[in-house]
Order: structure tokens, then C-alpha cells, then sequence
């Protein structure tokens, strides 16, 4: 997580800020339901929320305490003291640090999960728009970074707008993984406090009961967090990749948008570079490593250890705000993405019409030409196109043997866009539903 | 993949025999569906069945074609069509390679899912058999490596339990994400073929039509798949690595089963080593470390390209095999895990009764002690147990200053054993209902 | 490691037959030592060499006897005994497995580095021959996927000489990080063995003795190993990925070879794919993604634990099977790679002369125009070239305001390409020396 | 790099300031080696060094100029020339921006290689302390978690200390690795700019100028620094995994140093936790995942793409400022480690003399028992021990049959620990050369 690649909205989330203030929410929740028990005084509940409720919670101070007592959550109590006065001392009443600090992660978490589908939703959205307006427009397709068949550029967006459909989904999953909230002591007996404390916060926190915890909530749905991250930010990568090479020079079929004014190069005009899908690719780097280490966060000693704490505290924050930075940098790209059309008729021109070559191969079959010389029909007239520039089309209507066997309609019919077209909308209807 | 990690009915259904019957059925139902369309020749589907159907295909045979056409699936057909005859001419028509491919991974994903489904409920049911057995079976718990309270070993197995079955959860979405047929041609577009033969195919095959495929199925839900294997090995890891600790020399709360007259070591008796749970460690290690190419796999060039398929033919088997063998393993570990009771008894006594000082403290403080007073008089009774190898709650006893607040019995009271276990049931039933 | 992807001498280093070798070597050594120091009998030593030297062990056999004693190197001892007789019982005296299967996998490794060594000699001696061949052969340069400058083919060449030398250096230092030995006995100790039996090993197998081990030679040792060779594969995934670029359709400058008659498709005459190097990218995320295991590999607990066991029985033979593979193959597309250099002309030419728009530029404010209006001269020319197709030469020499600043013989000079290419002659040499 | 993980010197070489202060001087220097050529005049070359050597570079005002521009090296240029005045137009000639951001990357890494190898220096100097402080501090060496036979804590750290002395030289192979200079302009031709400009200002940096660039240095070069802060990293873990294991409640053999007065717990006096062993497997995770992201950083497209930007700007610092805080920490930690030497004899001790029965077993054998018999015989007596608690050496003692083969002064012989230790010598010599 650095400047340059944070949004304030994301970053805001992992400030010491709102941790704590987060760690105060717990504590006043888990105070009520104590209180309701009558555990602690209903009173001093209701102050700890009438003094801390309002108050700023002081950053330095609270780094002060800790740097002197070297325990995070114990600083904080120490000043939320200052601040609530005598009545403080019926905070945190049989609970452990991780009670707090683990609910604390995964409250965050699920906030940034929903900012992350914000941002899956304006960028489903952009996609969708760009996919209808170009639904008709023909381009080639190409394995092998080869020409194939035709296609069209809404397809593609299509193609993308169902991965992140999916990318979304499994987005929601991860967040359902970490939605949990553990109050449950020392090593997870419930010991010091009543399960129903756990049920409380959880409910007032947005979250579920962990239903069985150790001193900690379990890695392994953190571990499936932050794996769903790297796949979506693969997918992000893909789709940024796909534009990386329609802006290549030689195909140039679409741009990331430059505006007015902007200058690629301070010395060559032509010099408009695919910037911010490159940037993607790399942020998509980091965001897929980030699994690994999550990963090998799960298998924590016992009942708990703190290793997993220095790698959470990097990449909670770095994984979700590059996300999310990238999330909302491919939309500004989907949104203005410049698209020449004119460019991706004049590339799928570019082999004189071989692309059809499949088509008349077989309908010389169909019409009893066999396969073989039928192959050999289709090669000769094939590397002409090939080899000299020649019209594939033209060729063939010169060709006395191909037009024994066909007639110029139905020569030229196979030559016809519509064939590759014919069922956009079928697929269209899939990915999109009725619109 | 290697032979000494493998189990049969895994790795067979990735051996060449299997892949080449799923070829086979993808296209003979591909031809029932072209000639319920009329595209082919009634008869030549029926044919085709009849032929191919009880035929076994000659896998070496096929090797030979291969090496001379360089193409593997146009290697199958061709030997296809010397076990078929004439009506062979009707197999494939409209389809392209990766139709056949794609469909037949993730055919074989599938089945893959469904034996490691299996496997996680026989590991599942291993875990709370012993759970139930060991539920009230005292043990201290541990976090940072360090005696913290007591808990139950039932309560850990119950913690593993609810692990597997969250990975369960994930490996039956990650099933459903590569439950995926496409029959859509070169780039995706059916232009050669209809969109009802997939879901023919799809249908036959148990898998559902991929709404939108380029020339290859998407492969962010490959992606996903594996990162849930991997998900799952670093639950294997974490309990693996309990165990490893419970075996210990020092701790010996738990122990792998040795057969009787299995040496651990031709010299010395006492050496009985963890090693199928420091086996199935490097087994999470290895399953871990495919999500990372699976992912990179996902950003393939347009329509496609074809390198995701070299890192296919590799974590395809070696990932699901490997897993496979280390659930399997797991459950025998589980299963007959030879637990010490009286070992955990002997460790939660080791430290003279100090567990039991957090519970003295707040007694001592609830009595009209100050906290500060309290907490010297807790520590130094613990010190004279830690230093000197006293026993905490004679120690206690003989305090007058203690005994000025507390009675005896309300001494001893804090002692109990039985506040730790009390909500045991309570987590019980949330891990595994009213059983 | 599949048969696919495998040649025959790298992967017969990891076969059985050549492990077993390797133990008996190791042994038979040591037995030569410890008869040196009068431990056990010379004749001993002798018969040793001369029963097990000639022998054929039987795989078979000695995996029938670890099914019974679960144990893989008393398999072997069993197996030798019954080769040599009596006298096999002062073979392993002293020593404990580890001394085995760690020396003996430094051996492996090290002749696996072999191999790789003399694969990246053939990888160099091609990429140096189509270097010099293509010294002066011009292409256009570009940052960004966008046409930036003009440079050679042959500097593409020597950039990835000048890489995979780097690579073969740190492979150089890869093989000296694994070739060592030792036979220090159950914890390192030497309690059980003299030193001197290790060095005696140590120079006959070709290594050296590793100064302190535990019961295994250190883990980071392999680490390096691992990461070096990820490494290696991301500079084939750099080279892959070039030709990939190089062969699209739109871009033709270079292709991988096709022999005569091989189809790239049955029905496009034009559909020749790079499948080699989309291959080679694929086995280049695999390499790579073997070096995590390995790296979590080094923490083995106390004196050592048996879980990198298991990661390297695969990572050992699928890295090294895998990269042979890979820069074999990859010598192969180089050795054979088609060099279009007038489709690298054509495309050079492709935006009429603008990548000599900086030179121009600079003509101009070296000629006296300020430089704000110098770049509204060299603009108004270069948009007239983007946007209307002209030729950029053409359009300045018409250009009043150009031409009141600069001769004709100065324009077209700045169109010189030789003002790219005049220190290729210096970069060659940097890269090959004096040729 | 987050603070908490951070140390100012280390961090100092990633902020703003330190890196237009570096691109200041390659900039300056530059201008030297083209003034020498007579490119642009001796003066300007004179004052960009008069004016901007002694400025402070405005860091708010170049990100404000950056907003606008939209490129970070304009945006300095442009604040530079606000302080040098008109000769600022002789700066950057015939220099691309990567020149600059290439040449400085490698500087500040080779600068944060300095400081690990400072660290480094540290840690081995504490390592060799310690190590010669408890050569002969005899302690239990264990396998798989087990007891296995006697060595020294003295070897253990001697281990460590030949571990990071690898660590060291890689290190030191690593920073030479990204010791280049590239000034080579737009595609690594020199078109612009004399090889001997680069030369210059690699002599300047401290650096040697990179054979041959495209526009960027090859990022094969990096992939490998961080591979190496990878294994690095892994070797720390390893350390930190020793000691947290030995500080387990009931091995206790060491123990970080706790600071009097310190709480590990408010409650338990007897919490005393290896969190910073901890928390160092916890980076050592992060610092190992960031090599990932640096392989895929090899396969720049062409002559360069940017999307290893975004990876370099945060695994720059992240890598190199959380190893150095983490090898600093680790030093720490072994200086001030405190070491249980009666802990450890008592571990020794536990199972009763068992640790020696190899070697009674081995004198039985020697003494003419047949090797069926004396296992028997050693094994009745040891399971004595195992299963009552007895002592080993009083139980041979008495049995008859084993006296009948071996005197008493033959038997106690046997557990003599001096066996184990007589190479210790040998060893530190080979670790520490003759101290």
C-alpha cells in the first residue's frame, strides 16, 4: 500500500483511527452484553459508551502508551481510561487481546469487501455498456495471436463482463469467509466470558459467531480471502493484457484514453503508450502474491502463535488497497476506452479474406468435391493470397475447378460476416439475461 | 505426481485411457445433438456409439499418430476413424480442439472433486469420532508455544473439524466453478456449430454450457480451483503440525500409530517419529505452490493462446493426486491417533497450578483487594512456584495475607478444572448440531 | 516431470536404477574410508567394490522390501546384502541414512546442473550465431507495445545472450551451493564417524564436505538452488514471450520454424501458431513456481525433520527435467527461428518516417527555432502523417517554416538510419568480446 | 514496509528525497562526461553542480508539477530548472527517463545491500559469540521433534553462523547483480548519447555500466536480488523456528531476553513469549513472496513495458526495509538470547540414559553377542525405563547377561558425553577457521 496506488476511501479503513475506533465499538458491545448478564454494572455500560461514543481517540497518545508498556490493546484500554474515567475498569472484563484484534481484522475486512464490490459493480457496469455498444462491431479473433475467425468486440467485453460477474461472486463468498467475530478468551473455552457476549458483538458488528475458536479466528478464512483477491486480480490482468495488445502499434484497434493535450512523449506525437494497463499487470503481481503468505499463515502452533500478525498487518492493507485502486483504474479504462473500428475491418482485411478459407473448404466438400482435392483447391488459390497480396474472393471466382463446383453466390456467401454473428445474441442473452 | 503419493482411483482418471473415453463420449454426444439437428446422418451418431462405445483405444497407437501429425486430438480421431469406418467423416464436424479439451478437464476436475469430496468425509468423520472421544479429555492450551488455560482435546479436534468442513464447502464451489462444457468453435462465436450441441454435451457429461467461451473456457475458474486445493493443504498442514508438536519428546500428549513390531529406529526403542504428518507438511507445501501458475495461467492472450496447457498437463494430476494421497493420509493419522491423556494431565501440571493464576488474581481483587496488592501477592506465590518448583495452591494456602481475603475453599474454588470446560457442549453443538 | 516434457538423460539422474548407484557408491567410499582408519577390515572394503561394484540392483526387489520394513535405505542395505554377503555388514558403519540421501541428492543435483550448463551453452552458441547474423538487420524498437526507435535484431539477440550468460553464471553458482557432502552421522556430531570418511567421500563423488550439518546439509543450500533455476525459466518466459510478439499476424518479423508439410491447421493455410515459446511459457511459470516450496523447505525443525522430503522427490526431477526440457527447446526455436527483415522494414516504415521525429526536433532548436516552436513545426507535419497517411520526409521538405531552418541534405540526414545503429559495433563487443 | 517493521536508515533510502537528490547526481554527472565531449558547455555542467548541489529539492512542489505533467521525470526537470536556471535545458540530453529511474533503482538497492550486509555482520558476529560461548553446552539433538543423540548449543549456533555466512556471500552476489548503469537511451542504441556518458556516471555511482540495455536494464538482474532476500529471509525463519521451539513451557532450553520489569502477561507470571521469533516467521513470509512478483517482472514485452513500475515501488522498500528490520531484530535476539544449560541436561536426562543404548548395543555386539541378542538384551532394559521411569545405566548394571559380556567401567563408558562431543573442535575450526 503505497500513495501513489491508494484511494483515501480503502486507505481510511486501515487507519489507526478507525481501528480504533472499531476496538472501542467491540469493547462498548461486549460492555452491554455483560451488563445484560450482570456481569458489570448496567451504569458503567452505559458510560463507557456516553464518554467514548464522542470522544477522538488520540493516535500518539495511545503509540506513547504502547511503546512504554509494549502491548497494543492494553495501551488503548490505558487510554480509553483517560478518557471514560473509573467505569473503565468494567471494559474488557474476561476477554483476550485477539478477541478484540481478530474481530477488529475481520470488521475491516469486510468493509473493504464492500468497497471492492462497489467497485466490481461500476466496473461490471462500464463493461456492460461498452459490451452492447459494441456487440455488432466485427473484429478478428485470434488464438496463437494468430487471426482465426471473426468475432465481434462486444463479445469480448462480454467475455470479461462474465468473469468479473464471477470475479464478483466470488468476491461476496470471501467476504461471507471473514464475516466472523470471536469472544471467546484465552485459548476459545468461553472460561472468563459468556458465549452470548460473542453473539452479541457479532450481531451489532455485522458479523456471525465464530463457532468454534482458539485464542484466534481460524487462518484458513483469511487464507481463502486473500486467494480470491489474487484471482480477481488475475482476472484483471487478463483483461489488461487484452488491451496491451489491441493498442499495440501494428493493430491498434483500441486506446486507453488520453486526453486533450496529454503528451505520450514530449518528442514523438505517435507515442501514446497502454500506461495504466501495464501499471494493472504489475498491481496484479503483487495482489496474487499476497495469497502465498496467507496461506502459510494457516497452520499457526496450538491454539495460537503471532506470526501471522506482521504479515496481516502488511497485507490487509496492501492487498485491499491495490485491489481496489485497480478495480476502479480498469474502469476508468473500460469507460473511455477508445475503440477504432475502422481499424479492426481494415486487420480482419488483412489476409485478402483467408479467414474464410474453413467455409469454402467446405462447401467444395459438401458440394462432392473430395476432402482432398478440395484441400488442394482451397491451398492453391490460399497462398496466392498468401504469398502475392492477392483477394482470396477473387481468386476463387478465377478459379475454373472451384467454380464447377459453386456458383459465385455461393462463393460469395461464404464470405458473409453474418455467419460468425448469427449468434451474439444467443450469447449475449446468456451473459446479460434479457436486457 | 509420483507413484509414492498416489492412489489408484485417482490417478487413473488421469491416465491417457480415461482422457480418451472422455474424448470419445464428448464427441458421440456431440454427434447425437448434430444429428438431432440434421447436420449428420442420423445412423452415423448411432454408429458411432456402436462402434466406439465398448471399443478400447489404443493409446500407443495413438502416441504414433501423434508423433506423426503433431496434434493430438486429431491423432484420437484418426484412430477413431479405424475403429468406426466410414461414418467417422461425421465426428468433430464444427468443433475445434479445445472443445474437446477443455470439456474433457474439466470433466476430469470434476471427478477429481468428487473423490476429494469423499476423501473430506472420511476425514470429517474420523475428526469427530475422536472429537466426541476426547470432548471432556483435559489438555493445556497453548498459544505462542507457552502454557496459556486449559481446554479439552476434544475441543481441538472440534476446531479441525469445523475447518474441514469450511474446506468441504470450498472444494464443492470450486467444483461447481469447473463444472463447465463449451462446444463453441474457434473463437467462441458457434459460427460452425449450434449452441444446443453444448448443451447436449453438456448435459451428458454432467456440467452446464459455459455461457460465454472465447476458444477455451475461462480459466480464472481454474484458478480458482486450485487456490481452494491450496487453501485446503494449509489446513492439512495446520493440523499436521499440531500433531508434530503433540509427539514431541517433551509433550507426548499424542502420537501417529505405530504397527507392533514397526521400529522407529534399529537402535533406540524410544524413537518413534512424526513421520507421516512431517510428509503430509511438505505435501501442502507442493499443492500450495500450484495455485501460483494457475493464476498466472489466467491472462491468456486474446481468444487464447496455448500455455496455460503445459502447466495443465503437470498440476492438473499432480495437484489433485497429491491431495488425495495427504486427505487419505490425514483421516489414517486421525483415525488412529494414539492420544496420552495422562501426558496432557501431566503437562497441565507442570507449572505447579500457575494456570490457575489469573482466576486467584481476580478472586483476590473481587474480594476488596486492590489490583495492585492483588498482583503482588499473586506473583509472589507464582514466583516461589516458578523458581522454586512450589505448588501454587499450598503456597497460596500458607499466605496470610491471601487467606485474609479469600477462605480456603473459596481458594481451592479457583481451581477447579471444571470452569474451563463448561461451555464445552455449547461449542459441541455448534460445530456438530444436537448429535 | 511428464514423459511430454522430458528428455532422456536428465530424466534418467532421477531414475531408481541411477539413486541406488549413487548409495552404493557413497557406501562403498566410505567403506574405503573407514578400512583406512582400521575400523573395518580392508578385505572388507575390497569385496564391497568388487560384489556390488558390477551389480545390477534390482528395483523390484528392493521395493519389495521396503513394503516390509518401511524404510527405504535399509531396503538398500537388505538388497546389498544379499549382493555382497557377509561382508555387508561393515557397509553403512557409523553413518545414519541422511548421510545417504543427502549426499546422494547433491549428486543428482549437481549432474542435473551439468546438463543445464551444457544446455545453456547450445542456448548461447545459437543466440550468438543468429546475433551476429542479424547484427545490422533493422527493426523497430518499442516501449510500451508502441513503436519508439529503430535498433537491430541482432541487439535483440545479444540482450538475451548477454541474459542467459548472467543465467548460466548463476547456475555455476547454483551447482557449487549443492555440491556437497555429508557423512557426520545421527545429529552431526561425527559421535560415530570420523571426519576424514566425509572428505574421502566428499572428493570421490566430486564434492566437498560441507563444514557443519545437523543430521542433512542445510536447506538454504537447495533454496538458492531452486530460485536460481526460477530465475533461468523467467528469462525464457522473456525470450518465449518476444517471439510470441514477433509472430502475430499483424507483426510477421519472425516465426518458429515449420517443416515442410506440417499443417498449423487442417483448414487455414495461414495459421502457423508459436506454440513452442507459448509452451516455453508455461514450463517457465512451472520452474518458477517451484522455488517457493523450496524456500519453505530451509526451516526444518531442530536437527531436521523429514518434511522437504517429500517436495524434493518432486521438485528435484520436475525443475530440472522441466528447464532441460525448456532451454532445449528454446535452442531449437532459436536455432531455427525465420528472420522476416522486410516485414521488420515494412513495419519500421509503417508511421512514414515518425520515429525520426525527435531528431528533427532537435535539428531545428540546434538551428536557432525556439524549442516551443520548433515542436508546433515538427507536430503540425507529424499529425498530417498519423491522421492522413503522408510520408513524414515529404511533408517537411513542403514545410516553408522547416525548410527556412534546415537544408534538404539536413532533413534528410536526420531520416539517416545508421544514426540508430553506429554503436552496435561497441554494444557487440561489450556483450562477445573482440570476434 | 509499514513502520512498525521499520529502521530510519534503511527506510531514508526510499523517501522522495533521497531519490531526486540520486537522480540529481547521475543527472549532474551526465552533464560532465557531455561536457567533456563538447555536447553541451563546460559552464552549464559547472553551474547544474553550483546550484543544484546544495539545493534541497522541493518534494510537495514536484508531485504538484507531477499532477499536472503527468510524468515523474519531467516533473523533477522541471523543479531542477527552477533552481539552476537556463543551463537546466543542458540537462537530460539525449537521455530517456528510464536512464534515470533504472540507474537510480539500482543504486538505492545496492545501498540497502550495503545495510544488510551491515546487518549481516552483526548477526554473525553475535552468532560466533554465542556459538563459542556454548561450544561445549551439552543439549539433546532431536530429528522429527525427537530425541536423537547428544550434540552442543555451541553447534546449533555454529550451524546458524556458516548458514548466514552463505547468506552473506549471496547477499554479496546479489548487490553485484544490480550494480549497473544504463544511460543508453530510448531503445538501449546510443542513438543520442555516447557509451562513454554511461561509463562516466557509473563510475560516479559506484556502479559498472550494463553491457547492453533495451531501454530498461533487464529485470533478470532483480528477479535474483530478491530471490536471494528470499532465501534470506528463509534462513531466518529457520533461527527463529529453533528458538521459539526451544522456548516452548516444556523444553525451555532458551529464551528471548525479557526486560525486567516487562509483563508477558498481566495475569500469568509465567507468560513469557517468543514473539519476536514469532513475528520474524511472520516476515520472513512476506520477504519470500516478494521474489515472486520479481520473476514475473523478467518478461517485459519488447524493449521494455512498464508494468514492473508498480512491482518495484513497493518491493523496493517493502523487501528491503522489513529484512533489515528483521535480520536486526534476529541479532537482538541471539545477543541477548538466555540460555537454560540445566534445562537442557535435564531434557538429556529425561529418558533415562536411552540416548545411549546405540552405542551399548554397538559394545554388546563388539564384545561377541550376536546382533539378535544384544538388541534384545538392550531393548528389555530399555523398556524399563521407557514404561517405568528406571534409570538406564543402574538397570544394565544389573542384568546379568549384559554383565556377562560387558564390565561395569565398560558400560559407563557408553554414556560418557565426551563421545559425542570430541569433533566439536573440528567443526568450529571448519566454521570459524582457527580462532
Amino acid at each position: 500500500m503505497i500513495p501513489r496506488y491508494s484511494r483515501p476511501e480503502m486507505a481510511s479503513i486501515w487507519s489507526p483511527e478507525t481501528k480504533f475506533r472499531i476496538w472501542f465499538e467491540i469493547e462498548a458491545h461486549a460492555a452491554d452484553a455483560q451488563a445484560e448478564l450482570g456481569v458489570i454494572p448496567k451504569d458503567a455500560a452505559k458510560i463507557i459508551w456516553e464518554k467514548g461514543g464522542p470522544a477522538t481517540f488520540d493516535v500518539e497518545r495511545i503509540d506513547a502508551i504502547e511503546r512504554e508498556v509494549k502491548h497494543d490493546v492494553i495501551a488503548f484500554l490505558t487510554h480509553l481510561a483517560e478518557i471514560v474515567g473509573p467505569e473503565a475498569r468494567f471494559v474488557h472484563q474476561g476477554m483476550t487481546s485477539s478477541d478484540v484484534l481478530d474481530t477488529c481484522f475481520n470488521v475491516q475486512l469486510v468493509r473493504a469487501a464492500d468497497l471492492l464490490l462497489k467497485d466490481m459493480d461500476g466496473l461490471l457496469e462500464a463493461l456492460k455498456r461498452r459490451a452492447l455498444e459494441h456487440k455488432d462491431t466485427l473484429t478478428i479473433g485470434r488464438s496463437h495471436g494468430i487471426h482465426a475467425e471473426p468475432t465481434t468486440f462486444g463479445l469480448k467485453l462480454a467475455q470479461a463482463y462474465a468473469e468479473f460477474a464471477r470475479c464478483r461472486a466470488r468476491l461476496e463468498a470471501a467476504r461471507a469467509e471473514v464475516a466472523t467475530c470471536a469472544i471467546s478468551g484465552a485459548v476459545g473455552t468461553f472460561a472468563n466470558i459468556d458465549p452470548s457476549v460473542e453473539e452479541h458483538v457479532a450481531e451489532k458488528m455485522g458479523l456471525v459467531a465464530e463457532p468454534v475458536s482458539t485464542q484466534v479466528i481460524p487462518r484458513d478464512r483469511h487464507a481463502m480471502f486473500f486467494a480470491v483477491l489474487g484471482v480477481v486480480a488475475s482476472s484483471i490482468e487478463r483483461l489488461a493484457t487484452e488491451i496491451r495488445h489491441l493498442q499495440r502499434t501494428e493493430v491498434l484497434e483500441a486506446e486507453e484514453y488520453f486526453s486533450p493535450g496529454q503528451k505520450g512523449s514530449s518528442a514523438m506525437p505517435h507515442k501514446r503508450n497502454p500506461v495504466l494497463t501495464e501499471n494493472l499487470t504489475g498491481l496484479a503481481r503483487m495482489v496474487r502474491a499476497y495469497a502465498m503468505p496467507a496461506m502459510e499463515n494457516v497452520a499457526l502452533w496450538h491454539e495460537r502463535d503471532i506470526s501471522h500478525s506482521s504479515v496481516e498487518r502488511m497485507i490487509g492493507p496492501d492487498a485491499t488497497v491495490t485491489l481496489d485502486f485497480a478495480l476502479s483504474r480498469l474502469t476508468g479504462v473500460v469507460d473511455k476506452l477508445v475503440v477504432y473500428p475502422e481499424n479492426m475491418q481494415g486487420n480482419l482485411d488483412r489476409l485478402g479474406g483467408l479467414v474464410h478459407s474453413q467455409r469454402v473448404l467446405l462447401a467444395l466438400t459438401q458440394a462432392g468435391v473430395s476432402r482432398e482435392d478440395a484441400y488442394r483447391l482451397v491451398q492453391r488459390n490460399a497462398m496466392k493470397v498468401w504469398e502475392e497480396g492477392k483477394d482470396f474472393l477473387t481468386e476463387l471466382k478465377a478459379d475454373k475447378d472451384v467454380t464447377a463446383a459453386l456458383t459465385e453466390a455461393q462463393i460469395e456467401e461464404k464470405f458473409d460476416m453474418g455467419y460468425h454473428t448469427k449468434h451474439v445474441d444467443t450469447i449475449f442473452r446468456r451473459v446479460f439475461g434479457d436486457t
